[in-house]
């Protein structure tokens, strides 16, 4: 045991590597799979063509962004004491690996789908084992990845700053250790914005301009191979669905983690570990999880046509939650000590804890976690009930058809603004309750409970997109009845975990940034964030803002790029001959490559919006007015996510409920009817909020509280909220630690 | 002078006093003017028969709240020492007094309507002035009456707690009668609530209701006497734009002299007032604007038909506006003694001032209400700009109508939010820049300059709606071109009006409740509001998410009430033979009972949430998370007010456009066309956006935070942050006052 006490460390990226390991296994199994014949094989080559070209030109710019901000953030690690130029490798580790992450996403995704399409030729058990296997690749990589990234550097930056120097683990030395590692999830989120705000701008753009050239215009049906922008819809699924959600979810499981190990740093531990239990903690817990995710996805199993979909998914998603918890307990009593905890701020110079300071024990971070891993239950669960079809919002936007466009609006907008009251209950319990058994580490380490099984999450959320591309595939390649039933069966399901897992990736969000927020106010050095103080407030009101312009300017944009693609359709259908007849193929790089440019575009403004705007009020008006600002981004943030995805995901369904019919006042009404139509424009209405400014809200608030955590230690001169009085216990353990070593 | 100083607190009142007897000889001007002949006569009393019935249904149903409430007020004054039963007097006395205001501009703009069109048949320059002079009426009985009760009811409370018991101005004494008085400010707001949601719902419920059936079901034009649903559409105008704005903007008057009272009392004053300078100042400042206010409405005037009413209304505004800032320049320097101030909670115990507080002069006081002034400019002319036709925003979703229902909601959705920035930049300026020069008491005081000339702002207000209903009555009655073409300019104006009214609204509601906001912090008895703090951030959410649940229930209402009105015209139509041959009378005031009643049902629901949930949270968690919960809701409700108001205000504008025509792509198009009818489905969203759920939130910010201030006393044992440490100085003043009065 005590072997394992000082080699625990070094055991946590194996953590990951057991999750790349399975991940290549998984991901072999999917490649040798039948990839069906010529037509569906052609088919998705042309997306996995599109969706390679998609993240190319997506590099290309991406590289120039990481080289001037690599350059910067090393140039900005020169000039405090309490950071070092070492910032800039860890921000492209964080970079490289998101990018990566999404890289083996896309792959695995574009050749699952047709692989699916295959296999639910025979039956929906294998249709569903190959679709679930690819989203598990996905899972898998994300967290794997993840945690062979910040495990590696953390022991870099732990033995660089802290066990070579003897600093205290308490202090400057670790604190500076977790400043340089912070570069890493700088970095992910990033990359995550491009992904996420870039790859949402850029589906609509596809999804829009080809329905309004090609159904419209050209009076082809919808995913028809002759429409030039046809692949780049399909492949804005991927690029939406897929990478966005993956980036998005990278990039709030590293953060969390390093929340966790900052708010760590300052608390006082007894520890086996040298004092560095609950700096490691969060880690373990996330490794913990990703084993615990590949026995859930090993449940995920049906037997016969009759059986249900979502019922597998549920046993293998509740197995990986509860095996996780348990576990976490145990591991909970292993690692911490079982006397109380305090901050560091919390003593007074003596040593002593200051009177009526917050004090927790072990019990209480294993109580913080459950929170956690309820709150993010929680979430997915409203979600479900906001945007499912049969529920009772829904069916009010259904009923609100009759009467017209204008009142199908009105109802989608009330739901949408509606849903917002339960999460908001739900995620401020949460605060308080995990913050009352532990407190601002509980809030950190709820939301690393939380997002323990991300490998899962991610898993369930990415074999959505697979089945909904292998339906699609199905279909232009007339496969017969039976196979189109059973891909139909398997995307109805990925509609269901779509919307929940968009809740869980708010609640995710959510958690992340009170997570960084409570970990930049220990880094700033600020006692309190005051809205008592004019420029607080000030601060609250325009950080409450900019959610809204962000979403105002996603919005347009999906509108300006669809129009620049509606563009080049037309010059294609105008200059290339013979693509009605089949005869000649369309361009559909070209495609790509003009709604990959205007995505990348358009998401410049937005993008700066979430990187600068931190910056300028942190120097400007110090790091309380910053924090003011924080707070009112994140509350705002998040209502914005809940209410645009809610009401977009609710209108959709309401359109896609009058595909058996609607009844509505004694009458069914079908497709084609005056209630139909108005929901479509609903639905239209809704594609913006649901997948570009909704989800992207998720990137603004984590970006910004984490380029607020990258710039605290500047703002204040390198002072922090502690006393590097001695503390003899905490470095008698270091040292032995070090011995050992 | 020394006279003066003496009894200035009694010359109060005698300013409102003023402003009732040019309100009477103004009124007694426009109910002697010609009413018209018989057909306009006729119409012109069902609109004002509607009105009435719809005030005595409202009264029924207010006069049993604020009963309970009042018990309610009274029996809590007896908890605590710092309260008294008497508040409940206060609250009766601010309900009374703003539902007789109300009473008193409904009564003037139903009859100046049909005498505005009468006038219209001679000059434009008459039609003006009968149409402005019923506006100046509704603003003079505001201000004048809230002068009268605010200013009255401070002398007696001044007088039982602190004149007659020898109490310091700064301490216990004072803040008693203030607490008592803030009843009144309670009672004001109660009723703004009724009148600004319950109005809100009702003009939308009678204007959808009226169409539905009217237009599309009998086939009968817009605005024909056969429809039982059109009087009640047109008591819905009056409803909703007279007496809500009314209501509204007397609410915010009264709040912002009431926090600025609460604030100056916590300042140490050593002038010639007794040290109540500071706290009668901002109650003189509204009397001046309220004498300015009747200048600037006499500059009100044109010659020519050719002139313009714009310019005329600006001239008397900015006439008005100029004036109060001279002479408050004037008055700070007379009223406030030349050394600095400071609060009364940055003195030590030895009564010496705190390094590092906050200490301004009279100049600084001054300079905050200037910044207050221009606030109030800049908020009117963006709210202008994003609403108002041939600008960029209402452009550009013109454009968008032409690609179909969808891009033009999707359009007017980013405009709205958008919209916000300006304004947020613009009042987070303010903020900053008045707490700069005078602390949170030049925070209220800016608010208290702005609302100086509420007057004015509400002639020009109310005289839009005056306009438009002098526009239909002329069009019902059939009147010569000549003279809808004179009502049709001024009700164009009218519509730019209604659009700067609506920013000025937000504007001064977002300043009260931050006057408000800090006025409770200093009763709560709390030293800071801290974020950082996971229960106070809870409440920040929690805060945020209020107005949105608020806009979700009054849309979903609008919607629920347009639905009773519809199905009580369908059976008048079926029930009551001939009314189609003009044979029998529709029963108007039957449409009008349902519309009132399902009004007033379906604004209990939000009402409860804006009086309880500060209640609930205040007496669960405490006086600092109740701060966090207000910053929330204030923060998010000026957002949610800025975008809601402003979106429906640019879709109805665009709609506007397509009656000239509009140019899109080269091409032009007009009503009827497919862009059109888009840009109807637009503008019927924004309906419930413009008037009912956006202006609400002004109503909703300052209701939560004057019941908070309210029941403040009560969270803390009566606790106050203060020091009853003796202050010779003003003691002696306060002494020597009592002697000579």
């Amino acid at each position: 045991m005590d072997f394992l006490n000082n080699y625990l460390i070094y055991l946590i990226p194996v953590f990951g590597l057991v999750g790349i390991l399975f991940m290549a296994i998984k991901s072999a199994w999917v490649v040798k799979q039948d990839a069906g014949d010529g037509d569906m094989a052609q088919l998705a080559g042309y997306i996995a063509d599109g969706a390679m070209a998609f993240l190319r030109a997506e590099w290309k710019i991406l590289s120039y962004f990481v080289v001037v901000a690599g350059i910067l953030l090393a140039w900005s690690g020169t000039t405090v004491a309490t950071s070092s130029p070492i910032i800039a490798i860890s921000f492209v580790c964080g970079a490289f690996l998101s990018a990566f992450a999404g890289f083996l996403g896309m792959r695995i995704a574009t050749k699952a789908n047709v692989r699916t399409t295959q296999a639910a030729r025979t039956s929906l058990a294998q249709a569903l084992k190959v679709s679930f296997t690819g989203g598990t690749v996905m899972g898998l990589g994300v967290a794997g990845l993840a945690i062979i990234g910040l495990g590696s550097l953390f022991i870099v930056f732990y033995t660089m700053y802290v066990k070579n120097t003897g600093g205290s683990v308490n202090g400057e030395a670790m604190a500076k250790a977790l400043d340089v590692l912070a570069g890493f999830s700088l970095g992910a989120e990033s990359i995550a914005l491009f992904a996420r705000v870039g790859g949402g701008i850029y589906t609509k753009a596809a999804d829009v301009g080809a329905d309004l050239v090609g159904k419209v215009e050209a009076g082809i049906p919808e995913d028809d191979v002759r429409n030039p922008a046809t692949i780049a819809d399909n492949v804005g699924d991927n690029v939406g669905d897929v990478a966005g959600m993956g980036a998005d979810l990278f990039g709030s499981y590293v953060a969390t983690m390093l929340a966790t190990m900052v708010l760590g740093r300052e608390i006082v531990s007894h520890d086996a570990f040298g004092g560095i239990a609950p700096i490691l903690l969060p880690m373990v817990i996330a490794g913990m999880g990703l084993i615990f995710s590949i026995v859930g996805a090993a449940m995920v199993r049906i037997k016969n046509e009759t059986d249900s979909v979502q019922n597998a998914l549920n046993i293998g998603n509740w197995a990986s939650i509860i095996l996780t918890a348990i576990a976490t307990y145990f591991l909970v009593q292993w690692m911490l000590p079982n006397d109380s905890f305090h901050m560091v701020r919390d003593e007074d110079a003596a040593g002593a804890v200051k009177a009526g300071s917050l004090v927790f024990t072990k019990n209480g971070v294993f109580m913080s976690i459950v929170v956690g891993l309820v709150v993010g239950t929680l979430m997915s669960m409203i979600t479900e009930y906001y945007t499912a079809m049969g529920k009772r919002p829904v069916l009010s936007i259904i009923r609100q058809s009759s009467t017209g466009h204008a009142t199908n609006i009105i109802g989608g907008l009330a739901v949408g603004m509606e849903s917002t009251v339960l999460p908001i209950l739900v995620l401020a319990s949460g605060i308080y309750g995990s913050y009352h058994f532990a407190g601002l580490y509980g809030v950190a380490i709820a939301a690393a409970g939380m997002m323990a099984t991300t490998a899962m999450q991610l898993a369930i959320d990415a074999f959505g997109p697979i089945a909904d591309n292998a339906g699609g595939i199905a279909e232009m390649s007339r496969l017969p009845e039976e196979v189109r039933h059973r891909t139909d069966n398997l995307d109805a399901v990925g509609n269901t975990t779509a919307a929940t897992g968009k809740g869980f990736a708010i609640a995710s969000a959510a958690l992340t940034s009170l997570a960084l927020f409570a970990a930049f106010v220990g880094v700033a050095g600020i006692e309190h964030i005051d809205i008592y103080k004019a420029d607080v407030l000030a601060g609250l009101f325009v950080g409450g803002m900019i959610p809204f312009i962000f979403s105002a300017l996603c919005i347009s944009a999906v509108g300006r790029a669809a129009m620049a693609m509606v563009e080049e359709v037309r010059r294609q259908f105008r200059e290339i001959p013979g693509i009605m007849e089949y005869k000649a193929k369309p361009e559909y790089e070209k495609c790509v490559a003009i709604s990959t440019k205007a995505s990348i575009r358009e998401m410049v403004a937005p993008g700066l919006i979430a990187l600068i705007t931190p910056v300028i009020i942190g120097f400007a008006f110090g790091p309380e007015v910053l924090g003011g600002l924080l707070a009112g981004v994140t509350v705002s943030g998040v209502l914005m996510g809940i209410f645009q995805s809610n009401a977009g995901g609710a209108w959709d369904n309401a359109k896609k409920s009058f595909e058996k019919g609607c009844l509505i006042n004694g009458e069914m009404y079908y497709k084609k009817s005056e209630p139909h139509k108005a929901s479509v424009t609903g639905d239209t209405v809704g594609d913006p909020f649901k997948d570009t400014s909704g989800p992207s809200m998720n990137i603004l608030i984590k970006l910004m509280s984490i380029v607020s955590l990258v710039i605290a230690p500047h703002l204040n001169n390198g002072q922090r909220l502690q006393k590097e009085q001695p503390q003899h216990s905490v470095i008698t353990h270091v040292i032995k630690v070090d011995k050992k070593a």
